[in-house]
């Protein structure tokens, strides 16, 4: 198929999934977006390579679109900010089936549908592997942005969901496992919490928040630098996914959750959006030293966390 | 070099180069942006592949940053635009010397500074050939982009500076020569329109625009195709770089000029913000077959012109 044929089918299936702040989608030299009166404008981008991120043997088409997108829709759900549209860039070998390419754009927009983002531009480019950029924008009213520097010692640490089940997946399948892609799975269509961010930011509660992309040591300790304070965790408090372990809910990646921090006396329910919400920890004064986050263990010792944050499995296999 | 490194080194380059629109840049799930009141917003992604749009045997590094970032800009420019901040996802595979990595980020740096334009955020991954994909985010006064829509039967058709220098070059390297990449080669270091495209919509003097990226023979055609007209263009009037020929300044890729529709009437300078303009031609009716575009040549004879647009290397090679 042509460039110029794909472009155009994209270009009508964009259609399927509108945003009224779209002014211009696909067809021009650039998007052009309209935000809500006294908002600021949220970007974040994603690079998803296929045997890095993702494989053709393990991971439907539509997974791997849906999974892209899921990861942008997290990083606006973690600024509490309300998606508008989204771009994807695709690098496609020579040899990819059209199959795919439909694959994976019906399971982009279908999650695109789900949140009202328009799919407004994009790239196309041969490349030796699949290679895809996504962008995803969105909104947030000024300066009410929850970013990762407003954490205080005496916070409390919650997350959203349960842990470690995406990576219990992943691992079944390095092993050689096969694991039927059940769209309910929270590896192969792992949901973005849009409306736990935004219902956080709307009620002002979260004082600090991150998506769990590469795994709760890895993300927490961002919170820590970015915010300048230490942390600890108590293990029996962690929510741990069925079918996942400690291991894999402190250090596994792609859960896509929450994590978020707010003031002690602050009223955080125990489920926001229909998510359950579990408080895990608490925030602590700077640490002079590395790791700046400890873990309470069920043996009454508290311990050192190691930031052992998500590998790709590239890079284990 | 670990990934955490990079990200860190590649923070602090960032601040060599600031907009204020840019409220946080690298360090959170997205950045946030403000916008000036009334303004709407502009993005453009543009996918860079090795071996498709360069190859590290014939372009230092600087000049693929150079060249990525001057596509994304050269979108923003062909709308009439401010840009603001760029975001630049980096696919690298394991062996690429940290000297690559640091002279493609000098190269996109040193131009992105010239237009206080903004790196924002990213990603990285690993990847088999080098993958770049720029996201260049601007504004422009609401409902004021210049779009390719808008070109109407007897609008003059104008080009900026002059054709073909680029693919002239490429040309020179595909058959074995070696090629000085000098700091003015309109090849290794483009020159993305920005003066000249926001003078224009300034003034409200283009009724359709777009950055000649593909070609004169391609984006005219999308042009015509957006504005539901067909064109003519007379061959003596093309303006043809030093060292190039009439079929490279007609479907010769990468010129990064803008190519734009003025009404029959309205004043258009030969030169605006220091750079030529050159009117080649004139819009017409719609045609109801393909070609829209033909060509007057030196002859006298009308003829359609071929959409021969850009091919990109690997594919000549």
């Amino acid at each position: 198929m042509k460039e110029r044929q794909l472009i155009d089918r994209i270009r009508r299936l964009s259609a399927t999934s509108r945003n009224e702040a779209v002014v211009r989608g696909i067809g021009d030299d650039c998007a052009v977006l309209r935000l809500s009166v006294g908002s600021q404008l949220l970007v974040t981008t994603d690079l998803c390579v296929e045997n890095v991120h993702f494989r053709r043997a393990w991971h439907p088409a539509d997974s791997v679109g849906h999974k892209c997108l899921a990861r942008g829709l997290s990083d606006i759900a973690a600024m509490g900010g309300k998606p508008l549209a989204c771009f994807v860039s695709l690098g496609l070998p020579p040899g990819v089936p059209q199959k795919w390419i439909y694959g994976f754009l019906r399971g982009l927009l279908r999650l695109a549908r789900r949140y009202n983002v328009q799919l407004a531009g994009g790239d196309l480019s041969s490349a030796q592997e699949i290679v895809a950029d996504i962008v995803v924008t969105g909104e947030v009213p000024a300066g009410k942005a929850v970013l990762r520097s407003g954490a205080r010692p005496d916070d409390r640490i919650y997350v959203t969901g349960r842990l470690g089940g995406s990576a219990a997946v992943l691992k079944q399948l390095i092993v050689g496992k096969r694991v039927r892609p059940a769209k309910s799975s929270p590896h192969f269509y792992p949901q973005p919490r849009v409306e736990v961010g935004r219902w956080l930011r709307q009620r002002g509660l979260a004082t600090a928040m991150i998506d769990l992309s590469d795994g709760l040591s890895v993300d927490l300790a961002h919170i820590c630098e970015e915010s300048h304070v230490s942390a600890r965790i108590t293990q029996a408090q962690a929510p741990i996914a069925t079918g996942s372990s400690l291991e894999l809910a402190l250090h596994g990646g792609e859960d896509y959750e929450l994590l978020f921090t707010a003031r002690k006396r602050a009223k955080v329910p125990g489920r926001i959006a229909g998510v359950p919400v579990t408080e895990i920890g608490v925030i602590q004064k700077p640490s002079n030293y590395s790791p700046a986050i400890h873990i309470l263990g069920d043996n009454g010792k508290v311990r050192p966390l190691e930031q052992r944050g998500w590998q790709h499995f590239s890079n284990k296999s």
